[in-house]
């Protein structure tokens, strides 16, 4: 694996880590008003997706349709986000956020205003799918290994 | 194609069409502090990225990856950045953006804050790079098609 000295994602996992693959792992963002916030972070240093062979590109994708179909399972969201910035921490990572039309920013991505205060009781229910879900989340990236 | 009455991606280009595929389009955002944004968007009304099949899902992050590429080749961006949120249009496109340290938002992501004014010397020099880049996405995505 790769590594840069001074690179958030090279020296620290970035997240809660709910599964680790030799190419990538996937992270539990942990902001604390989207807890259907994951990201799946790439082991070597490579800024950009097309960086990544032809072969690692769709082992990636599949990794994060994983994810997706995982929070799309056991949460329902109202909407999956996905996004693959980097401008602040340029290591390919990818964003994957099960949205609801009640959480704080939507229909704005997370990166926008937020829309209204905190809806504790619907937070407190989506924390609690968390153990289900992330049970699922590695289940399906399991069968990506095989 | 499926399409929903009322839905911008089924009713509108959603932008200038560079390159139509059967099964989905390219169209410059149009967007005018962002002159290298296009986005792909799907041609079938479907919500979700793993709406799409296996197939499908292959076909689409190539076509990414290939405007990626052209945007990467010609206009030697900071930054790419990609993202899949239809919170206000669940119709499947993908934002692909080439992002520049001096345009207004960097390191924030389009949808965040603005960062500082406009340097119209440099947003016009990168406005006229679109033609050589346009050939250059239709290059790409023609080769997906043989």
């Amino acid at each position: 694996v790769s590594s840069i000295v001074g690179c958030a994602f090279c020296e620290a996992e970035g997240g809660r880590v709910v599964f680790r693959h030799a190419k990538f792992r996937v992270v539990h963002a942990s902001e604390p008003n989207f807890p259907g916030f994951y990201r799946l972070i790439w082991a070597n240093h490579l800024a950009e997706f097309s960086d990544l062979s032809a072969t690692d590109q769709l082992l990636c994708m599949q990794a994060v349709t994983a994810v997706e179909q995982a929070l799309r399972q056991v949460c329902q969201p109202s909407k999956i986000n996905l996004a693959s910035f980097g401008n602040v921490v340029p290591h390919l990572h990818w964003h994957i956020i099960a949205r609801f039309v009640w959480d704080t920013h939507f229909p704005q991505p997370f990166w926008g205003e937020a829309q209204r205060a905190v809806d504790a009781t619907r937070l407190h229910q989506l924390q609690n799918q968390l153990p289900v879900l992330e049970k699922v989340i590695v289940e399906k990236l399991t069968q990506l290994n095989t």
